[in-house]
Parts: structure tokens; sequence; C-alpha cells
């Protein structure tokens, strides 16, 4: 079975994590490409940032339709709600269920054909907000599942999977991809620039504050 | 957590085996959906079959559109070439990788805030043509995925794994079902009355044959 060792595709939604992820396949792999979901996310301005952020990269980006996503569920990520913690199971209110088990079966099934084995996903357990497809055992999971249902040698690599966002943020340095973090999208309430007092904005801005570097988003 | 163990969820593709599956659910489950995928499949007859036969059972019945698929890959189930074997992997052509694994997937999405763990799907390891994804061994993996991704219960029912065609027809006849096998439809020809000729209607016609049963499709 031919199988392009040296092929990557990279899930990704325009955030700090994924956008240090692509960074981290250009180092890892000599081809490469991006894919993101257009699935009727509430900052549609997150798209917008993954293009320029591929086009950085100079990588191929494909935007796949998932508008179906949206008539899933209902959840803040998709309406135009408040984001509050659900009382029963303690996740945020964003939380769309098997979002990413969709978007990496989605992205194996479209890098099938092209026998590229490798998928990365910026996923990380330490700032996953109870996000249970976020966490390594289900990514280990998915991966098995990966290789059974299409009978092809899948990896998916999680190189953030044991990093807060401080750790994210001296990674995107080492690789010297600080400046594409600056067309990066976090904040909840979909501005640019971002509110900095949403729960994603502060976040993001203690990982800066901690590795003692300045945002490139906020220069 | 609350969890809906009377409530199952059915993938109807139109065939069969699907058909024989729902007929298997509503014995089983007290609250019985089904779920249909619009994915650019070569025939969309399949799809007023499948609507056909969820009013025969009397249950809901959601189509999905799925069309996403077909920008995917390229293959003789949702583009108008001849069906054969690729030479490579042993496979049909109608071979759409890890289309399984999504319709699950996509499924247990739709019904999780209906708190319904219940997923039955009609696939077979005995007819299964070599597809990785009717596997009972890739079938209990995504089991393990949704339920570690999505946090819930999952339970995915293969009623039919063991089963060839004659068994299931004979389930059919136990299920006392048969009748709406009339509506299922199964020629890779997309034609009803179907072709006859083709290896879908030769198999078809095969295990009718021998449960010594007339297929209701041919009155």
């Amino acid at each position: 079975m031919q199988v392009n060792k040296d092929a990557a595709v990279v899930l990704l939604s325009g955030g700090q994590d994924s956008t240090t992820a692509l960074g981290w396949a250009k180092q890892q792999f000599k081809t490469v490409s991006a894919i993101s979901f257009d699935y009727g996310q509430r900052h549609r301005v997150e798209l917008a940032c993954a293009t320029r952020i591929a086009a950085r990269a100079e990588v191929p980006h494909r935007i796949l339709d998932l508008s179906l996503l949206s008539t899933l569920s209902h959840n803040a990520m998709i309406q135009d709600s408040v984001i509050e913690i659900n009382e029963e199971n303690g996740l945020p209110t964003t939380f769309v269920p098997g979002r990413n088990l969709l978007f990496v079966t989605l992205a194996a099934a479209a890098v099938y054909q092209s026998k590229t084995p490798n998928i990365v996903i910026g996923v990380s357990q330490v700032d996953y907000s109870g996000y249970p497809d976020c966490r390594g055992n289900t990514i280990k999971s998915l991966q098995e599942t990966l290789r059974l249902g299409m009978d092809f040698p899948f990896v998916i690599h999680t190189p953030l999977i044991y990093f807060d966002k401080k750790k994210t943020v001296e990674l995107a340095v080492k690789l010297d991809v600080l400046d594409w973090l600056a067309d990066s999208h976090t904040c909840y309430e979909g501005k640019r620039p971002p509110c900095g007092e949403c729960p994603a904005c502060q976040l993001r801005a203690k990982g800066f504050q901690a590795a003692g570097i300045p945002d490139p988003l906020l220069r």
C-alpha cells in the first residue's frame, strides 16, 4: 500500500492553537495542506483568519461546507446566545457534540485519495474546557477507528495535547511562527481587536503574559 | 446523566439490510427514528425508498444533507462510472472511504440532545464486499470513540453483522416486515424494477432464493 509519509493535513480553525499546530506540521512534514470547516460558527471571521494564516504558511487551504452541523444541535457556538455553563454536564454551552470527531473523520476521508496518513490537530487536554473530544484518549481511539474503518495507517498528531497556553506561545516562538498569530482569532465576542474580557481572550492574554511575550494580535 | 434507554435511531439507506434493521429496532425499542444521508449518491431513488419505508414503519425520518461527501473523493457510488474493482486495494470503486464512520458519528451528534444512546446500523461483515467500515471491529472501535468523544453511553447495534442475505431475509420474515422490502432499493443500476443483472441484484436474488421466499419487490 502506497503511503505518503511526508504528507500531512492540518485542521485549521483560525485560532491560536491550530495556527501553532500548522507551524509544527510545516517543520515536521514536507507536504502540508490545511482544512477548515464552515459549520455555521458564530464568528465567520475565523474562516477569513484561517485563509490568511494558510497564505502566510504557504499551504493549500480548503474550506469544507459542514453547515449541516448547525441543524443538528443547538449551542452557543452556532447561535447568538451567551456563553454559559450547562448545569447538567458542566460543559460550556459552546459544546458541539463530537465536533472534532467529525472534523478529523472528514479530513481523513478528504486526504485518503492522496495517501496522506498524517492528520494534525491543535487540541489540548490542559486548556480543553471540558470538551471530551479534546482528550488524548478520545484522539487515540479515533485514530484506531480511522485505521480500521478506512484500512489506512492514519496517525493523528496532537503537538499541543499537554501544553497550556504559555507553552503554546513558547512553541510558536520556537517555530518562528509568532507573526502568524497576528491573524489568529480567539475572542468569543467575535471582535477584532479582541474584546479582552471574554474567557477566551483572558485565557490567551494569560498565556502570552506567562510566556513574557507580547501578543502580535495586539500590536 | 439522563439516558433514554428505550430510544434508538436507525441509519436507513433505503436498502434491504437497513430496512430489516429498522424492523429489528422497532421490536427492540419503544421510541425509534430513522436518519438518511443525501450525499450525492448515484441513485437518489434510495432516499425516496427510505421515506416510504419510514412511513410504513411509522417512524419519524430525517434526511441530512451531506453533499459535502461528493466533493471529498471520486468513486462509482457518486459518479456515473462503471462498478469495478480497484486493482490496488481490491475494493469495489463504490468505496467511499469512511462513509459509515461519518454516518454513525453524525447520527450520534443528531440524537445526543434527545439523550438517545442506541444507534442501529444494518452492516454485515459476511456480505460486506470488503468495505472495512462494515466490520465488527471497526464498529466496536467507533462505539468506544463516540462514548469517549461525546461522553455519552452510545451503543451501536449491528443486528445483521453475522448474517448473509439468506439469514437477513429470514429475519425480515420473523420480524413480519417482509412487505417493507417491496420499497427497498438494491440495484446498482438504479432501476425499478431492478435490472436483475448487477452484482447487487444477484446477491439479493440469491438470498431470497436460498431462504425460499419470493422477493416482494418482484411481485
